[in-house]
């Protein structure tokens, strides 16, 4: 479905479900608000789907979106740029992060090359673009390539909900995509760069500094319009960023809860919602996270991280690990007694 | 085996291992520490099997201790003392909100009435006295009683270590324990009642501002003395503590991850450490929690909590959700690619 058709079909969760689904928390057998988070989260989820007691979230999947970024010509990683492929070809094996953590929680992995410099043999392909251009000289990408690259995760949500998915999670992989998750968390939330710069892979101080030197030329040199997302993702954008913004659209036309991990997923909660602001329903933060930009984001979307394990390792992982809390907020309220069959 | 053979039986848990275990962890295909807490945890684990990669935590089993407390006669919960059996049938029955929760994480639970006021038919029966004294007018049991009921955790622990059981955790029923656990703490860390008296069962402010009253007067009352642990819990401790006590030793005996869930797995575990200070490298605190007395407790032994969700029901709940986790971290010490085998 196209970018304008998605947004057009998006609808906002069901109030009438969440006030079903608060009153049933209050029936349970506990102290009204005994389980915290969890009772927050199974009452999320019932208005997401419009139905309470709300499904289990299963099959979930974790889409992880491979690309390459332009502006690690600005020396703003560690890492060697041929390490993209090579993670996601880690992906498809089955021996990255975040496929141990998938496997280990019951959830599945789909790998796609969106916009690696260079294929990978086993990484299935849907290419926009073949690395995205170093964005303190241009844009990152055309506003056709941003659009098209959000039409293809709109096309993953519809694919893994043909397949059977009833919930579906931000994955990536991209050498120098925690420099192009904080631009556009910058661009979309008015932070300053230097509060949404982070250590990424393990970058040391000097080169944090250069990212947020990185990321401040290019917020001057764009002056990217929040109003105009696919301008914003065009601008500073990565390949990754931007296809997410399409699963998370799609996953809300579709009415399933989406969990963001990490700075790359919570840019692409921004921009879905700066696309259409009705889709902020259907999201759910993974986790905290080290990167600073994801609290930034987080605070903007009005979400609080469903765990806070100190993860920085990008790909998914934190998505892998929310998953069975989510499980567990669902067989709260579909299989524990009410206060009322143990007082009556 | 008798409380002083299972001290005795207690070794400190492996450093060679633990060391092996951070050199394996900077081996993945990771930046280094990138995936936080989680390595911290399977490191722990690592160190507690004395094995690198460690073995998985399975099966998992929560045992939910049920007692009752004479110290409800001073009126510090608003729920009927009848309700603490209730309780520990719905455990039984499968549809307690630990019983839910394990459940959906594939963990087990068994449910074991140490001392209600009256017993449930479908309870299994281990009774060590059928409910303790209000501490404000005298011991909650006879040192005799504590000592049995610590063992009969150590009996549980061995139970569960024939059935083939790996990774153990504390859970609980007994309407009035939350303020028998904050008393526990309070003795063992010296602090004051009013920084480890809490809401409990959703109790009104009058009520928590009474539990510290209670709790000061039988501080006063006792002045229990934290290098006597069996005297501190004859004195203010419930059955339920005094049995995870044992649970905790045995598991440190056998070499187990033990979790602590919530304020009363908390007061077992400062028991346990003060039997047995060898004990302290086995704990895993498995939530934060709402009572304040988890957090004064987890200070004094040093420990981090793996989920932060706001849970005040008890039960063992939030160690059914920190199961996952745990098996997570194994899973990516066993499963997961070394740097070395991608850049080379």
């Amino acid at each position: 479905m196209s970018l304008s058709d998605t947004v057009r079909g998006i609808v906002a969760v069901d109030e009438v479900a969440r006030a079903q689904a608060v009153e049933h928390q209050l029936a349970l057998a506990k102290p009204p608000h005994a389980l915290g988070r969890l009772e927050e989260l199974g009452v999320q989820l019932a208005a997401i789907a419009g139905q309470c007691p709300p499904p289990m979230p299963d099959p979930a999947r974790i889409v992880v979106v491979a690309g390459d970024h332009g502006v690690v010509d600005q020396e703003v990683t560690r890492w060697p740029p041929a390490l993209s492929g090579v993670l996601a070809g880690t992906v498809v094996d089955g021996v990255a992060g975040v496929s141990v953590l998938a496997r280990s929680a019951g959830v599945q992995v789909v790998a796609l090359d969106a916009g690696l410099a260079a294929p990978v043999p086993s990484v299935p392909e849907a290419v926009i673009r073949r690395g995205t251009a170093d964005f303190t000289q241009g844009p990152a990408m055309t506003r056709d390539e941003a659009t098209a690259a959000v039409e293809l995760g709109i096309a993953q949500a519809e694919l893994a909900y043909d397949e059977g998915v009833r919930c579906l999670a931000t994955g990536e992989v991209g050498i120098g995509n925690t420099t192009t998750a904080a631009a556009l968390i910058a661009a979309f939330t008015g932070a300053e760069a230097a509060a949404v710069a982070g250590r990424g892979a393990d970058s040391p101080p000097e080169m944090v500094a250069r990212k947020v030197d990185v990321i401040a030329r290019a917020l001057a040199l764009h002056a990217p319009d929040p109003a105009d997302p696919i301008g914003v993702l065009a601008a500073v954008g990565g390949v990754e960023q931007a296809v997410l913004t399409g699963l998370v659209l799609g996953a809300a036309r579709l009415r399933l809860p989406v969990l963001l991990d990490g700075v790359t997923g919570v840019a692409a909660g921004l921009a879905a919602v700066a696309l259409c602001p009705a889709a902020s329903g259907y999201l759910i933060a993974a986790h905290a996270g080290a990167e600073p930009g994801i609290g930034v984001g987080l605070s903007a979307l009005e979400l609080t991280p469903v765990i806070d394990l100190g993860l920085a390792l990008g790909e998914g992982t934190g998505a892998a690990l929310a998953v069975p809390i989510l499980r567990a907020s669902v067989a709260v309220m579909t299989e524990m007694a009410t206060l009322a069959s143990l007082l009556g």
